[in-house]
């Protein structure tokens, strides 16, 4: 293990052998709903494709991405992670991680800016080879502060949305200098994760937090991409009148054409009993949304940062705030009208009280395509020689710099395990039916 | 307030106050979400409806139940209260109503056979004019060992579909001696609680305590009456495959043509992902059908009593049981099968360490029947003679012994008030719509 | 046969041969798809059950309906049928019926108001042991006009929501002096035929007809009874977004906490794409609505009569009046908006020129209920003794005149027969089951 | 009007006149409720951007796709048009069009294939500059057989998604020599002419040709492309239970989170009620299918070509055929099993006896972009010299040879105006919020 001055998690708990028996009973109850990294857990095993890399990881340390950092570890890397959000890291399985020889975690929850960024410098400190991001703090810090680096690594793996918005408008300014995989654009990712899982998970925090129903109520849906579609479907299949509120016309005319409500914030401000912001962007409920609104009102947000609600606005209009309950704010204003913050305006399905994250099924999908991205990173390069020093450039065979996608064999191949798991067979085409997707010349 | 042996909330905790202030808390909340109990509570403040009455009330203590509580505390009863579950009462919410000067509280969490019992005793030693169930506990013990209290008893109300199943019974045996309202069968209770609160909140309940996902999951659901349907409605609407089972065959083909699967027990053993009874019969899942069931499942129970999965026959089949997570218990079979049951197969909206219970409005709408109904009960007798014994006959001058119907006036009115605080408008007839419908004499 | 002077549908048409033939093939189709029926048919061929009596039908004359025709015949009875409506009769199937030799038929398509009446009078001179009805069309010209008979009436059955609404008018002023089945009002009836069977073919005729879409269409259903229940849910299928009208405050609620919106029709009339009014009541969309209405929307009515929607007062706004399509007629106001009416305000999907009336599959559920509570009628009373004379009283022993419930064993059977041909398998009762359910005494 | 031997249709028929006349009534229809058209027609009207441009179009020629060759005409546009399908032409609608002086109409309904391929050539005898195509034929006919004129074609637009796989794989052999536009890849067209449109018109075709209903139906989707997920979506919000058969692994992953049931086709043969293939791939449903599936099935086709449903192979599987309704043709089996083709396998929502074709509104959205695809391709190339010989190359300045994607900015284009049309206000980015968008430097 490199020499770093910050503290890994065990070094920082007083009861590491129960912390991490607990940790342990979570990623146990993770990895038995894990089939698709279980299945690549046993090919890495058996394969060891990690031999002599070191993979540094950003990303919620919880029992199911510790699933997959267990799984990189097993392929025979040396892995230092830490967490992408301070909310978000579960002490016990951070330390639970760290009962693998391969593995150091310096993720703890609850530390403060300072401690944040010093324990990317401890992964950092590690020299990895490769970087699996969740928000992509790992690829910025590198590229800010430690370019001596990037001749040493392969490439990389990103996981949300905004992360990968981010490298590609880094990649844009020709500022990305290795390899990084989009995970998040992938069918496996959008259509599951986002959809599936933010929906149902940020729906059901929400509930289990506020012990209130979604019948009947105007949910009030920012953005309508993917994790829009996911929450807006979700609530009404909860039986809410979905609301609807976007900037891009064919989106706005897509949530119409679904039978939803779609207007202006501005409008909606004064209709909805919910508001759930996913667009990824900033300021998308503001001052002048807050005084429309109904008393009692509930404001989360599902997406990447928390600053898609102008909580500083708020805090300006308010005359009194208070704990309403465990996890929700309640703002006060001098008309009297109570607006109730949910999770602190942070990703609500993870940094509300009672959450759990993203679902195991999902999040297993995206980190099955997370697994085969790093060893597709690891198989592009030669081999590193035996008697290579650490540093040496480790330039990709095949990806250059840039933001990639995924290649669409790596994300069918995800998909079959899956399928498998679930015990679900599908049909293949025939020689005859491949031929004829292929021509062209045949006539009505 | 009434001696008695057992000792209300306030005296077995140790710290009341900081108990009350949570409670209290809690209590708000509910209240912010309740409009139609506020607008009772306001009309029982004017009137003072229930002047000299004692209401004797067993019911799941906690922030929702406890606006009823006071709503006819603030009314002018005398309230005693107790759980009807150990397992559903919040200690602080208990403490908090003690506030009030009218109530006593006799609900504590995680009490034994013996002392849920004695709390059952102590409210009946406060020698109630007026019940209020929850699984008709009350009654049962009022008519087994207390026939002496019946004459001055009122009547009751009573909230559960079991309650009422059971109180159905006792009065076709002619057992049943003063009048109870059947407050669970009232439109207001059934479509909206049943449907809408029994099936948001269970789903929450499982999904938060196992961070697991519903969409494409085989979602059993045992029972396909309102609690079912609501189940199956909202399980689907989370993208589960829903599978029924039934025994009624009216309910069986309402299932298939809603587009569920439909199998009996046995077959769907097979291939159930997670299994949700709502019955309220014993047995519904046994022996035979662990025997077929996948490594993995989820058990669980949305019914009244715990009685629906066989958990001792599930015990004797297991080599080993242990604790999965906080709420689940994982048995396991000598085949390496894990069978996960969830919430100790009790009531797994009330009973899981997350829960919350029904969605507070829901409950807002079957407590504004229960409240009205206390009323109705109050306004059907002569008025207590300012120089009457406590232990004169009180019989109803309108409710025979027997379960009623809540009357459909009651019924429509909470209806109406909880319209007006949605801000939602409606039609009514014309006169000449009002002739129309009743008359007969109109050609095609 | 009887006598009369009205002319049976054969002795009407030109060639009766062919039409027979395309009626038959009609016949055939239906039937493939009636498992019920023709279960009952095959019973009915046993045993015949009646023998010797004459039931006398006013029903809506397709191929469906024929089946119920034919299938009482082969169970010995001598039928006479005519329509219930001048524009759903199909020539050819009532031609094919008297291809049978127990079967008269006087109804036709398009028959003016004197020939509509004069038909029902034929059917009446045959002197009917039984009725049965589709709108009690039969049971008030018996009534008014031919008390004589009512003596030979063992009883009927009405098909209809608004044919039982009448009847139970009738049966509350004591005017009704026959027992009547109210077919409707069974589960059977109500929850496939009014809900899937009004909800899928409404929808169907009207996008048939007019060559416009659901989704993102502001549907408005007037009405949130069960046929309103099941226009809306399909139309929330189809990705519309439903706004409810209701003159119940409990179905108003329901019909908010399913997800859609309530409002009155004054307000609803401004905003709706489309209106379709179930509501069985008269007057529902009227002069003040068609002011505020936008250009191009749609005017339907679901409900038994054409009196829903004002059509006279729309008439005397409208500027311009021509057929935009078969089966849609404009109106134009003087303002430019036009107004389409579908299927001239009758039934849409039984009047609009594409209509094939409800899907067989619901009918054979509702006919199947109309079959078995005929026989129940005859069996309700002494065999008619060999040398009895047509006239003598055939009161039942066990129904008194008046509306009944029909007996939920006959439902339960209906629903067991569907099941069986569906290939559907349920659970039944344990003994113990059965026990723990007739019990009351068991605690917590 | 070029000079061409075969006849237009206003040559071939009887009335010309009525047969206008019923045409335009079809078409005023459509323009009614087709505000995109009528927007775009206006800025046509007034801009002329088709000044002395040569439209060819191969469509199926109906009300709606009237709407849009009028529009091409008036602006400026001589306009050849003739079917892409021999049973989708209105022979009406088609008279009607030769009521512009701009248009000449080759189009009949019925024709045999060498008047198909001749109206197929008298088109391209007008010499097009633009191609307007749905299902290619007019590009594959040029390319084989009239090579001569692609110097003077502008480019052409593909409407279908078949069309558009075919050109993609002729583009790929270096086959195609001017542009194309893929409008169907557009997410204006996939996104809501496939899902919403298909989905819809298909089931309403099936249903008013079957009079069956879908509720507790097994329906079989072939395929979960954006077609299939529009039949599958529509088919489930009529209470099918939708089985889907796909190739892709995440098609079908996706298809099962969904909460559909996947299997292969052979396995889905012996339990669907209804197959409706929607592949765009042939041999999709075949012989070891047929042999397995149930009496009275529904055999039907939603994808481009009538090459799904294998029918010979049934044809030779028959022991009889017969006409079992207008629109249905029943094979017999040997055991007596019926299975039912619907509209003999071709496109159901356009060949079926009472089909009109994709509703008005999506055919809108989708001749919108094709609309301001034409403007498009002729606004990128110099205009044409007044004195310019109609044979010079008009090689477009900003398209080479080959198939693109729509512009996004037209796309958008089109959403706006219908979002306009709808009354549907939505949110743009303020300048922050574009910047955050465009910048990657933030963090947590």
């Amino acid at each position: 293990m490199t020499d770093t001055e910050y503290p890994s998690i065990s070094e920082q708990l007083d009861d590491v052998a129960s912390a991490r028996e607990e940790g342990r009973r979570k990623m146990d109850w993770a990895a038995q709903h894990m089939p698709i990294c279980e299945h690549v857990r046993e090919e890495f095993v058996a394969e060891q494709p990690f031999e002599g890399e070191r993979i540094g990881m950003a990303m919620h340390v919880e029992a199911k991405t510790a699933i997959l950092v267990e799984t990189l570890a097993e392929g025979g890397a040396e892995v230092a992670v830490t967490g992408c959000n301070p909310l978000s890291t579960h002490d016990d399985v951070s330390a639970a991680l760290e009962a693998h020889e391969n593995i150091t975690s310096y993720a703890k929850r609850g530390v403060d800016d300072e401690e944040y960024y010093a324990a990317i410098e401890a992964v950092i400190a590690h020299e990895p080879t490769i970087t699996v991001d969740d928000g992509m703090d790992l690829v910025a810090a590198i590229h800010e502060d430690h370019p001596e680096l990037i001749d040493g690594i392969i490439g990389g793996a990103e996981e949300t949305t905004t992360g990968v918005h981010r490298l590609r408008a880094m990649d844009a300014d020709g500022a990305l200098e290795y390899p990084v995989f989009a995970v998040n654009d992938t069918p496996m990712k959008r259509l599951f994760d986002n959809v599936h899982g933010t929906g149902e998970s940020s729906l059901a925090s929400i509930a289990m937090t506020t012990n209130l129903s979604w019948a009947g109520k105007n949910v009030v849906v920012a953005g309508y991409g993917y994790c829009g579609k996911g929450v807006a479907k979700k609530a009404a299949g909860q039986n809410a009148n979905v609301i609807v509120t976007e900037v891009e016309p064919r989106r706005a005319l897509e949530a119409h054409m679904e039978g939803y409500e779609v207007m202006p914030m501005a409008e909606a401000a004064a209709v909805g009993d919910v508001f759930l912001t996913t667009t990824g962007n900033r300021d998308v409920v503001v001052e002048e949304h807050f005084e429309k609104m109904q008393d009692g009102v509930l404001l989360a947000n599902a997406g990447h940062f928390d600053i898609e609600i102008d909580l500083d606005a708020l805090d300006d209009l308010a005359v009194d705030r208070y704990e309403a309950r465990d996890g929700v704010e309640a703002y006060e204003m001098d008309d009297g009208r109570r607006l109730n913050v949910v999770a602190e305006g942070r990703l609500v399905n993870l940094a509300a009280p009672v959450s759990l994250g993203h679902p195991v099924e999902v999040m297993d999908q995206s980190f099955g395509v997370q697994a085969v991205c790093v060893r597709e990173l690891v198989e592009s390069v030669e081999p590193r020689a035996a008697d290579a020093s650490g540093d040496e450039p480790r330039a990709s065979d095949v990806y250059d710099a840039g933001v990639h996608d995924v290649p669409d064999e790596l994300d069918k191949e995800i998909a079959e395990i899956k399928l498998e798991a679930e015990g679900v067979d599908f049909d293949s085409l025939t020689e005859t039916q491949h031929e004829y997707m292929d021509s062209w010349d045949h006539g009505t």
